[in-house]
């Protein structure tokens, strides 16, 4: 089934305390699209870049499957640009330099043989661009899963409750859960969350694993265990790519099949997380991320004992 | 198999956002003994108590299959009390009043026919009172666990590494195992402790669930979502009292039985949060814990797609 990916295109500079990645492609909607081109075809990419955004990265999309007809080279412009310090425990950073450039009136226009998909992955990116790409849908989707963070909850808040009104699913991290539901409790938080359209929330914990509720159900999935991130950028949007790839292609919006997808997404991240920018998620095969499927089953099932 | 358990006994006075307990009976040894002993027999307790502690509660005890044979009455003097508050997520908490009182100079004596425990689970003591339980045994038990506290990491940590040598099991919570293993990373703190000496290291994290470590094998535990801790007070304590007394009952070390035990401790110590202090341990039925073992895994399970 075919999957719309909205989301940025970026150059981003990143530093840990391993080291300097230097100047790197990068962006949510890349993340996401390179994620979800492993699990599923088409991958419609829409998103916007700057005369200076190298063809060779666009070039190797396509060779896995991602149609790129969505994304709009602007001339005489810049490419969005990023530069970020992760601190020691790699869990918080600081933004040293963000250059919006051609995002900044990014204003998403869908190719025609894009306006039919049958699931819809929208990337971080300012409710109301979020809301435009819904708006020239001629059709619901099958499901349409969205992606925001702190700065929409606490400055375009009436916006973003407008387009989480709009999707099936939310995918959001432990803090913004918090803050988007008004409670520490996260399981509170996502009840909140529920309440306000979706069926679907996605709490993604980093090391401590991610929450994927319904209404009326629970599903826990764990962390990988692992001595050291390398570098955490993209793996929130591995993971949401991995999880619509999977949706995707298998046509199932089951919450079974969404606890699979969790598991998938939580796979993808977890390679993203072991080199610098998108570089592990363009060297991966399906042995690879099924092995890694079956290292997260091992980690967390159990038997008890009855007698 | 028998458990032999150390730990203390108290009063308690405990505030969260939800009310205030009053004085009510607590300490990690009756946490243990109460959670442990809804697994195996018999359950020998080691405790110190003033003229004060309830003779009701000693024969609740009794009545549970708890030896309290090893439990000291001091007279003319009173039992370890302490005061706290609880912040607004119920993470974190203040401690108001601490008096060791008979605490102070405990000098645990184990009665002869406690002097071969199968399994030995040594509660939150300072480090020299749990070595001198381990010295009193003139042979080695099948397995001793030890849960220890920052307070004893940062003011004794030369006798805590020396009884950590002497264990099989350490039991810790997150930020513990951190400052033992002097690494933000729970991996390689988990390696660090390993390298002390125990077998296995069990890393507690509260709601995010729990961690358990062979030098080979890894088991990620999942955290019951639940909307609102009601009281965290004595978790860590039902938490260990359920795994020792499921590792003891079934006279099982190995690792696939150590991932049910931490299963059986995570679904006691989700109990004893429901209510103030020991009062939900007091009225569980071993059905009910299986039930709440089969939520765990039915939050926690999951399939993966190969096709």
């Amino acid at each position: 089934m075919s999957l719309l990916v909205v989301g940025s295109m970026a150059f981003d500079e990143i530093e840990t305390p391993f080291g300097k990645s230097g100047r790197i492609i990068g962006g949510a909607g890349l993340y996401i699209a390179l994620s979800a081109a492993y699990h599923t075809r088409p991958v419609n990419l829409v998103s916007v870049i700057g005369e200076d955004f190298p063809e060779q990265t666009l070039e190797t999309l396509r060779q896995r499957g991602i149609d790129i007809a969505g994304v709009e080279r602007k001339t005489g412009r810049k490419t969005f640009y990023w530069k970020g310090r992760y601190h020691i425990d790699l869990n918080t950073r600081d933004s040293l330099v963000t250059e919006l450039n051609v995002l900044g009136d990014f204003n998403p226009r869908l190719p025609d043989h894009f306006r039919n998909p049958d699931y819809v992955m929208l990337g971080n990116l300012s409710p109301q661009v979020q809301l435009s790409v819904i708006d020239q849908l001629p059709q619901r989707p099958r499901l349409v899963a969205l992606d925001t963070m702190n700065f929409w909850i606490e400055s375009t808040p009436e916006d973003l409750r407008k387009v989480i009104g709009k999707v099936d699913i939310i995918i959001i991290n432990d803090e913004e859960a918090r803050m988007l539901g008004q409670t520490p409790s996260l399981v509170k938080a996502a009840q909140r969350i529920l309440h306000m359209g979706p069926e679907y929330v996605i709490i993604k914990k980093g090391e401590h694993g991610a929450l994927l509720f319904s209404e009326n159900e629970v599903f826990v999935a764990p962390g990988l265990p692992i001595e050291e991130v390398f570098d955490p950028t993209g793996a929130g949007d591995s993971f949401a790519g991995g999880l619509m790839g999977h949706v995707a292609r298998t046509n199932d919006t089951s919450f079974d099949n969404l606890k699979r997808a969790v598991i998938v997404g939580s796979a993808m991240a977890s390679f993203c997380i072991e080199k610098f920018g998108p570089q592990r998620l363009l060297e991966l095969s399906p042995e690879a991320i099924l092995r890694r499927q079956e290292v997260f089953k091992q980690l967390s099932h159990f038997d008890i004992l009855y007698h």
